[in-house]
Order: structure tokens, then sequence, then C-alpha cells
């Protein structure tokens, strides 16, 4: 169920936006070290070396070894290390694993990019079927994904280390909202409405089919909850009183000791927090990152609001953007246009941080996953996960749209995910 | 939102419903030792002695020291040790821990339960107020809820036993269908329905408010998946093809090694299982029981097919009992009576195997928690567990309605749990 | 190299010891309801009914099978259900599942010794071969070593339990030293000494060879620490300096928490400790039990002294007895006679705490394990474990002697174990 | 008790070897890319990074701080990344994630070697007192012994990664012994006998004071027993049967599925094995390494053997040097010149692997450990350790001798461990 790239895209289009995503991807990591990009600080995140290569493993797998008929593998081994859960293809290297491998090293890793590169840029100088024009869509979103990944996970790392090393300094902010003035709540009538994707261009196979469903009227706050409003949670007691808590939050708070976000720490009574710019005081305007959903859970609990479901979220933006809230909720980040004068204006939904909401990951009515093994791509993450809407600031450009559905189990707070609040209207 | 009890029941009809419940759980019991009643086989069970206590701690704690002024504790000791996971309510026991108690014993419960009982009756024979029928009634469903509990607890207890210690001989089997020629599909148009629990008899608060939603037409099957299809799946590798599997799935078949259902064992070829009537041959034409969300999905997917969502289940149980197909499909245990000539030919929704839907269980549009430490029910467990729909042959009679929403995590097995088949019409 | 018992022991004596033995332990659980007598409170400690079948495993499976040819097996399931450890004999039952077996009952379990009893009664009627008489024996010795297992894991059990049930009122106190003026200080030569079993009565086999060795001159102090001293050792912060302890002794601490003996508990600023007589006052005056091998040492360490060697402490025990310190170091339990005059003055060697030693549990030179399935009764645990010499409080009159080598890992504490300091001479 | 370095190491002489070992730590990891000095592949191991940067904190923290008056820390952090486990010392970074530390990078550490050595340098050109002297013959000793596990690590890491990387090709083979044919049996007397180090060259705490012991008489085999004498204890089921086993033994190999030695792996029939030349058949007719203690004892059961006791090996080694069969026993590595004719012949003991001793790691009679943190050394860890003696092909020359306590738990298999049978005379 992967989308063809839509007409506009010929493959000049598409072989250059290959050689600019995958650059991108260099670019990220240029400033790491070999030892930066091997170590694995948890079974949750790979190591940047991994994710190098095994985006170009996907490449090479999917398109080069199918469909260029001369391609020899850069290296037999690659294709048993850099194969991440696709049952299908084979046997897999160990998850937990990945850090162990020192070879080869950052250097081969980048020679096996170039030379999947020049052979990927020779097979789309061809006059390639439809299909697989499709499947090298879906690998520069693929490759998108880990870019987002390679952030949060030397962010992890890093953090892990006591002389807490800078990623570098101009990495962009969480961008503060513009009015941090009291939440307005947006109203929406709901009833009988359309999310999922139904357009030509790409989406991943769990974003459709486009269908029809039914939704209670509601209202979302304008904003994202911030730092400061996170702080007189905290101060509130929050972290310690278990009637604001689901069963297996407060369990994981007691087990994990959680006394704040992810990364935060206390210093001579003020709080900093870990980031990709190194150490830093907390930023009371800036949206709250780095929370699970059983944090952002507790916290609408708190406040007497409930965190927004799925299709409240994406039915929201997608009526924003009608309404000329946004110059494109789709693929480009969107430049928020707010009007105080109409009652859809809402700010920072792509672009700030990634927004729990109460929808576990299910599929849509209609849903087929793929054929084959790229079928594994999500259709059998469709258990215990919990999906996350929008994008955040280290989401790349171009990777986010209203019906994106991103998706970890409730625990996990290594992402940069916050929340934003509803209610019944 | 704990809903009063409807009109008909007068005091003297709960008084008399109090006094039949209360007693089926010591009839429940009646064959169990004092050692059997005391230990506890997992975490997730509880013993029988446990089960009788807490039950009781509830009237203790909701009814009897807040309505009867005169009333004094039974034993100090007890708010602390049967309290379940009411934080609201002060300390408890430690769960892995209740297994522990081998005092009190089984008689000085019973005596608890006898002195718990006389002041009930006693309460309920004065001018009590609606809300405090509406917590009795709440206390009676609790505490059927409970004797399922302490049967399915029982049986996992036993089975650790390699001597295989029947329970009892004259225990319900589960029904076979009447027809187990191949399944015939029901087909339902979907649209917008309604679910939920609105009328005035009682519910728990999960199951409201009633609510509009919109399906998309499906079909169900019109019976459970026998023992005997399952061994199809068995035999054709099922519990070994990564590929029918969700990821948590897989991981779960292989860390502990499922090959066939809970309790299923095979000796000299032939496939046996423990029951509560012992150690007994498997029933091919039996609806398999004892299997996770995980196996049900799995074995859904290799029949080409797929659970139902729980609207559907609960959409297509209530236009069955309005074409004539159940006696009633609410409080009683329904009767089925399957008609070949109409299409909503549903049997075994109640009675033999709760079915796993492919809903996670969340809350309602609408939904609020009831106020006070009754609120904990059911509301603080929305998060990693799945819905449940119908009723097995341990539900006690009158527990069993089209709203009723059970849930556990996906892969828990040792709840008389099964699976009917759906499909996209 | 079990030793045949001695001359003396007429068939007769041995029968009479037999009954004597065997009802001891019946004695010894009279106070147990069935539930009591089920439960494993822990992976080290087993049920009492486990104790009082295996046992009697024992006796069936060495003796009554291979020597009453007539003899049938009271219930077949029992050989596997009561194995412990003897991998030869065949299956057994996973150990820390013992308190599973709601089943057999505790009157099934006593019907089980009766039966037994009965047939060994009539087997020590007959002409029995030397080597019958001495597993006889090595039977008895097993069984009042699962004597003491009994009254130290039902404590266990009984401190799991908030209500903190009394076992019995006239469970024997820990004896407190005669004077707990100062410690003195008993000097020993040392030189090339003898230690071991040597005689004729009965011994287990790692007690044997008795054989020669070289001690250093050291001195040992006349009595056991009492809790009075280990109440200084956790004002002075004995549990929180790293310096003090092992690396595996702090490892431990930190990991378990420690913070004094194992069932002591602050109530109030006093402590108290669980005991058989129930929840007691801590005295000051007894010497101090519940404590690890490395919370010995530790205190050791904090005293400026050490833990006395095996081979001196035996050396000493059997150095006091021939100054007439002891009417007898051997079976009997003693009854210090301590005189101001002699320099080898020891009290509670025997019958108060066993008193961790500095030895490993090793192999002595010339060391060769019993033939066949009781091979397997020491000699396979030569490894990770410390020695313990004396005898507590709960051990069986008649079961303590110089030679004797108890033996537990050093982080175990559920057992009736303190220490005594030595010192360099 | 460290001993002060012997007459004969002037300040020169000791200046001299200062430079000689510190660059040999540089030279073993020459070839070692950032990566590979960074991972931590195990608990037990640690980068090779961090044994670079450890040891010269050592150096740092006890002779230069306090020695050095004008000394600047090369880096305040790595006082905390860098201490190992001396608790006296301060907080210390937690040993499983030294894996983190993906800065410092490696250059970073060799920088702060040369830091290091040129302030060492310096001081050592000063007059210096003898117990400064004496903490820089620890220090070096120190940084030999890490020498060998920076080597034990490094092999440890590439074993997990499947292209299995060769450290160098002229890494030195474990030397085969001269003879392969039967095993000779060497006979010793025993009697009262001294072990221990009693010379005034330098030896750790643990080995000290020189003391006398007894020992009854005993063989030792002439040679360590061999891959193919391994091979065949595996064919025989050596694995597979308990009987053979220590308790905790016969556990570890079924919790671990140990079928043969580490890095041991079958390929076609064949046995292969990773070293630090890679990936390479097995020699029948080397010593056996990477094993257990518990596999050395169980195969020592199934030979009808034993292991020697610590005080057999350190005798009959001494005792073989004063018979002329090595040129020096002591500080240098033995050339061994066995002759046919004297009945002292022992090949192999030292510079082949280490070989396990029956003898629980535990301190000797008037034993006192270092004042001060480097008192933490070796008498902490005298619990749950075995004693290996000798020394492997990985040990550094000139840090061999008969006294020497090496100790590992004794499930530990990382290290070049073998063994050498022993019996009873």
């Amino acid at each position: 169920m992967i989308k063809v790239a839509r007409n506009a895209d010929t493959h000049t289009e598409l072989r250059n936006r290959y050689k600019t995503v995958r650059a991108q991807s260099l670019l990220l990591t240029a400033s790491l070290s070999d030892a930066d990009a091997t170590v694995q600080s948890m079974e949750d995140a790979s190591p940047a070396k991994w994710h190098l290569a095994h985006t170009s493993w996907f490449f090479e797998t999917f398109l080069l070894i199918p469909h260029t008929p001369s391609y020899r593998l850069f290296a037999a081994d690659f294709s048993f290390l850099f194969n991440s859960y696709y049952e299908e293809v084979g046997a897999r290297f160990s998850r937990p694993d990945r850090g162990m491998l020192t070879r080869p090293s950052l250097d081969d890793v980048r020679n096996y990019r170039a030379y999947v590169d020049s052979n990927m840029v020779a097979l789309l100088e061809t006059d390639v079927a439809p299909d697989v024009l499709a499947l090298v869509e879906l690998g520069l979103n693929h490759e998108q994904q880990h870019q987002e990944l390679i952030l949060t996970d030397i962010l992890h790392l890093f953090a892990q280390n006591p002389m807490r090393p800078t990623f570098r300094m101009s990495e962009p902010l969480s961008v503060s909202p513009d009015n941090i003035s009291p939440i307005k709540w947006v109203s929406f009538e709901g009833g009988n409405i359309e999310i999922g994707h139904g357009d030509t261009d790409f989406a991943f196979d769990c974003e459709t089919p486009k269908h029809e469903t039914f939704l209670h009227p509601f209202r979302l706050a304008s904003r994202a909850v911030t730092n400061g409003e996170w702080l007189d949670f905290m101060a509130d007691g929050g972290y310690e009183k278990p009637s604001l808590w689901l069963s297996d939050g407060i369990a994981t708070v007691r087990a994990q000791n959680w006394q704040a976000p992810l990364y935060w720490e206390q210093q001579d009574g003020e709080w900093w927090s870990m980031s990709l710019r190194g150490f830093q005081p907390i930023d009371r305007s800036a949206p709250v990152a780095h929370i699970s959903f059983y944090e952002a859970d507790a916290y609408a609990t708190w406040a007497g609001k409930r965190l927004p479901r799925e299709a409240e979220w994406e039915h929201a933006a997608t009526q924003s953007a009608i309404a000329g809230n946004f110059a494109d909720t789709g693929r480009l980040r969107p430049k928020p246009q707010v009007s105080g004068t109409t009652d859809k204006s809402l700010t920072g939904l792509f672009g700030d941080v990634w927004e729990w909401t109460a929808s576990p990951f299910v599929s849509y009515p209609g849903f087929k996953p793929a054929a084959g093994a790229v079928g594994e791509y999500n259709g059998k993450f469709m258990s215990g996960q919990m999906v996350l809407k929008g994008g955040s600031c280290v989401t790349p450009a171009g990777h986010m749209r209203a019906s994106y559905r991103n998706f970890f189990q409730p625990e996990k707070r290594w992402q940069f995910s916050g929340l934003r609040l509803a209610e019944d209207a």
C-alpha cells in the first residue's frame, strides 16, 4: 500500500531528492568521532554508524539487488549486520549487540554509503518502473526517520557522559510559542469526518486508507504545555500522587524513580537539562519535551483535561490548514500564521515536539500491509504503542504531515515528545 | 458514574441478591483445603482466601464503615491485608506476597465473611439512600468478577501440581457449538450506530456513556474458533512463522517457548489439557481457550482474517438479540436460538469463552471515572490492555451483557479466552 | 565414607533412636496448619510439609526399596515430588515450586510418614547388614538437619506476615552468656594439630578424614558477639562504611538495603525482632543472630579483629573439652562449666548460634565422597559457601560436635548465625 | 605491606622501568581504533581506553598529587571517570557504563598518558623516599595487570563481532608442551613447608607474609590438560553429566548452555576458536584455555583426579626451580629446561595458561592490607573467588612468579585459564 510518488516527481526530481536526503545524513553526523558513532547507549537506541549503514542496506537490499543485475554487494557480512527487523529477509544481528560493532569503522560505513549512492544514482538514470520509484520514495522516508533517530540517540549517548559533550551549538531550539499567555481553547464540532492519507504523494502504509469516522465535539488547546507549566505540576507533587496516574504509569514512576522529564537535573535549586547544545538551564516558555505517555496523561488529569484522540488531532490540524493558519500542513514545515480572529488558531502543531495522543496505534479500517518484506514496516508494531502526532524540532523538514502516525511505547522518553491538552466540548 | 440499581430492585430484592451472590462464593470454594485457598501460583493470580476476604473488605470499607455508625472492624489488620489496589484507601499489602498469608486461616476468613454479611443484611434492612444501594450493587458485581477469578486462579494453581488435582467433576464444560460445520459469515452494514451502556440497570463506569460511533461494513464468523481448527494452525507451523505475528507477539512466543495454548500438553502424540475437571484429552469441537491476544491475532492473520473491533462485536451482539437470536443478551445467560434463516445467527457469544477483540481498552468519549476510591476501579487500567467481549463458562450467570468490557494484557492466557474471526465486508 | 554406627548402637538402640528422631519432627510441626506447612516463603526455604515428606522419601528410597523386597510405594508421584537434589535418583520437582503443592495435604504427608515408619521399624527388627545401619544413621542425621530447617523456614514464613504469628511461646531462647562483661581472649599455641572426624560414631562424609594441619598461634574470644555490641556497630555507621566490607559484601548491603540483621525492625526508636516467640524487643545480652558472613566479616574488621578459621575453631573446641570446660563437646549439648582459672574458657560454642568462620567450605585432604546417590550429599556443594561451626538454639540435641561442618553462601541470613572474634597471637 | 623495591633498583633503574612498562601499554594498543578502544563488551571487561586512562590515574592520584606540589590535574573530570573501585578516593563512575565514554577520545587519553609520564619522569629524577618508590613499583605492577586485561578484553570484544576481526597476526601462541605423550606424575612429599612472598623485591600484599603450612604428600601432572584431551571429555558427554559437576557448576552449564570452552564454535563438524589471531582451528596439542573453575573441576572429576591446592602448586613450582628446571621462577619468564632424569619435571607452569587451583582466595595467616586507599587492592576481593597460579601467554614477562595469586570468580572464562591435574600420593 506504499503510494507511488506523485506525478510531479519525475525521475530527475526523485534523483535529486535522493542526493539531498542522503547527503543530509552525512551532514548530521559530520561532527561525530568513530567512537561516538559506534556506541549503543541503551537497547532502544542504535549507534549512528548503524543508522548510516542500515539505511544504505535498505537501498541495497530492496533496490539494487533486485533491479541492478550487475550489482555486487559491497560486503557480504553487511546484509546480516545491518538488517534491522525484517524477519523475511533473513537472519539478523541481535539488536542489543549493535554497539559491539567497532568494525566496520565509520569511514568504512561512509564508503559503503558512497558505493550504494553511486549505484543508486545510476539506477535512477535508467527507465525505472513506478513500483521501483515507490520503493525509492519509501527508502528516502525511511532515511528521514533514521535522521531523527540519529539525533535522539546521540543525545541519549552524550547524556550518559558526565563530561556532557555538546553535539553542536547550532542545533535548532525547540520553538517557543509566540504567545505564552494562558492557553486558548479552540472548538471543533465533530460529526462524520475523514482522516488518513488519500493523496497521491507519499505516505506510510499505516496512514491509509483515508476513511470515515465519527467525532464528538471537542476543544484543543491553542499551544503545547510548556516547561514552566510542567514545573507547576512538579511543584504540586505531580510525580507523587497516584490518583493522577494510570496504574502502569505510577508503577513505572516508582520503579524508575522519575521525578522530572528525562535529562532534567537539579543543580543548586535550579533545573537544567542535557540537550544537543549541551547542558542548559530549563527555558520556561519552551514546550516540555522528553516526557512519556504516562507523564503526559498524568499531567492532563492533573489539569482536569485529557489528551486528544488521534482523529481529533488530525482533524483539527487539517481544519486549521484549510482555515489558513498554516501555509502547508503537509510536506513542508508550517509557518504558523496565527490570527487572533479565527477560532481554529492552533500553534506549534509541527516542528516543536511530537504530541502524545490518547490513541493506541492500531490499524485503520481496511488497512492492508504492503506485500513482501517492506510489509513488516509498520503493521507488526500495532500492539502496546501509543500514537504521537505532528513532528519535533529534529524531524526533517518535508517529513511532517497531518496524517503521519508516529508511535512509541507509553514509557519511552528519549524522543522529543510533549503534549497538548484537549477537552470535551 | 455507577448506575443506581433500577427501580425494580427494591431493598428486598437487593438484600436477597446480596445473600445469593455472597453464598455463591462460598459454594464455589467449598471443596478447597486451607492450603489450596492460601497459595498464590503466580503474581497475576490471587489465593482463593484472598478473593473471599477482599470482596468482604469491599463491603466493610465502602458500606459498613461509612454507613453503619456502630460498626466495629472485624480485625484491624485486614484493612491492610485485603486492600487490592485502591491507593486512596491507604497502604496495602504487596501483591506478589499475597500467598505468604497462611494466617488468617480459611476458617478465619469465612468468619470474617459471616460477620460482614450479618452487618450488611442489617444495613440493607434500613432505609438506605440510592447512592448506597448503587455501591452495594457495585460490590456484588465486584464479587462476581472475583468468583470468576477464583476459578481461573485455582485452575492455574492445580496446573502447577504434577499430581494434577481435580477441582470438581461437575464443573460445566465449555459449550460446544451446535454446528461445527464450516463457519458462516454474518454481515453487518455499519454506519453511525451506538454502543455503550445507557440503561438504568447496573454497569461498570467504563461501559458508559452510551455514545455514537461509525462502523464500516463488516462480517463476523458465526461461531468461535475451535480446538480442532487450532490444531490445524499448530500443524501448519503457526507458532514458528514470524510473519504471522505482531512483533511483541513473536518475542513472547520465543521467550516463553509457547507451542500450544496454556495448559496443553502432549502425551504419546495426543494433546491433553489441564482443566477444572482434571487432566483431559482435547475436545476438537470445543472453542479454543487459554490463548493470549497475540495468539488470537496470529491465528486470524494465518486464516486471512482479522479480529473484530470492540464496537463491531457489541453492535453485532445487540443486533442479534434484536433479531431474536437470543432470549436475552443482557443480564441472563443467553439461550442461543439459532435460526438458519436469519443472517444474524451468531452462536456462543456468551458463556463459552471470552473473545479477544482488536481494540485496546481506552475510555469512551465523555467517560468520567466515579468519584472517590471506587473511581480507581477501571479507569486507571486504560493502558496496555486489550478488550475481551462476551463471557466464559466460568462467568457467573447474570454477569454477562453486550456492553461488558473485560480487559487483560495481550500476553495473558490464564483466563478462558478464545477468539471469533471477522473480516471487512 | 559414611561411618558405620558404633558398636554400642545395637539394632535395638538404633530402632529406638529412629522412633525418637522421627517423632521429634512431628512434635516440632504439631502447631502448624495445613497452610502453614504448605507455603514456600523464598527459594532457599522449603515448606514444612516438604521437609516432613522429603525425610521420609529418603528412608523409602535408600532403605525400603532396596532392602524390603515386599515394600510397595506409598504413592508413585512422591518419588518425583520429594526428591531434593539427587540427580542420580531421577527427575525431581523444581525447587522454587515446592510451595505449589497444596496436595498432598499435611495429613496425607503424616500418613506417608506413618507408613514409612511402620515399614522401617519392621526392617530394623530384621538382621540388617552394617552398611544398611549406616544408611539409617545417615537418614536420622539428615532428618535432624531438616528439623533445624523446619524452624528456620517457618520463622522466615511467619516474618512475611504483617500479623506476625507466634510459632510457640515455649521456643527455647538463645542462651545468653553467663557473663557479658568484656570479652576475654583465650590463647592457643597452634603448631601441627589434627582436625576432622576420626571416631567410629556417625559423621558426615565432609568431616573426614581426620588429618594433620598446621596452625599459627591465635586467640579466640571467650564468647560470641552480642546484640548490644551489634547495636554499637550500627550506631557507628557500620552498614555505611565501605572500608569495613568485602567488595561483594558492600554490594549486597546496598542492593538489599541492609541496615540491621534480618528480622530486625525499628519501632519508635527501639529495635525489635521477629522470632519464633513472635515479635520481641532486642535482648542486648543475647548473641546476635541472623547475620550473613559479610556482616560478620565487616563487624570483625570494625572491631580490629578477624573471624576464626575453621581449623582454629575446631581445635579450640576440642582443647576446651579436653581441658574440662565442657561435659561433652560431642553428641550431647554441652553444659558449659566455665572455670575462671583455666585459659581455655570458651562459652557458648554449641547451642546458641552457628558461628561464621573465615573458611570456605572445601574438601579435606584425602576426602572421598560416599559412593552412589548419597555421595551427592555434601561434596557437590564445595563451592561458594562458608563454614559455620558449633550449633544453634534450634539445632537438635545430639546433632552438635566439634568436627561438624555447616555451610551456607556468604549472603544468607535466615539461619541462627552469629560470630565469635579471633586474632593472631 | 607493599614491599619496597629492592636495593638493586636504583632510581635510574626504576625510571627506566617506568618508561618501558608505560611504553608497552601503548605498543599493545597501537592497532586499535578509537571505537575499538571505547566499547565495553560486558560488565567484567573494560574498554582499552579506560585501561590506558585508569593506569595513568593511578600515578596521578597516588604519586603526582601528593608528591609533586606544582602538579596540576590534566582534567578534573578524569578523577571521577577513571577511578576503578577505590571507595576511599571518592565517587567513581558506574562500572557497567564505562563503555559510554566516547569522549575523551583515544587521542585525548594518549595525551593524558604523555602528560602524566612527563611529570612522573620528572618526579623520579628527584630524591624520592623509599615508600614513594614502592608506590611507583606498585603502579607498574598494576599497569602490567591491566596490560593482560587489555588483551583479554579486546579478545572478548572482537569475539562479539560476526566479522571476527584479527587483533594482530603476530600475537604469541600459547606454547604447546614439548612432549604431549601421556602425562607423567611428579611426586612431592609434603610436610611442613613455606609459601608466600618473603623476598625484598616486589609482591602484592596478598602474597604475604611468607608463612609455614603443612602439606600431605601429593603428585602433580607434568603438563597442563590439552585441547585434545578436552575434546575427549566433551565426546564422553562431560558437559551433560551432573555427577561430574559441582552443584553451582551444573547450574551454570545449564543456564549458560555451555557445551565447550568460551570462544569455541563448531563449523562443519570441526571445532574452531576465536583468538587474538582471528578465527582459528583448535590445536589439539595446545593447553586448553578459556575454561571456568567449574569446568576445570568437572574435568578433574571425570579424569579421576583433582585440582591442585594453591600451596601444593606453589611448593611444587618452587621445588622445580630449586631442582634446576627453570632458570628463574621469579620475575623473568622461565625458560623450561626439562630434564628427563629428575622427578620434579613440570613444564608450562608459567606463560601458557593460568591454572585454576582448588583453593578459594583467602588471606594468609598474618596478612595485613596496605594502609590507605591502595589497601583496597586485594583484600576486599577475598570472597567468592578462586586462586589461579602461574601466568598466561598474555601475561607480561617479568610479571610471573611462584607466589603470585591471581583470582577470579568460578564461572569466569574470558581469561586465558586452563588446568593441571593433581592427585593424593
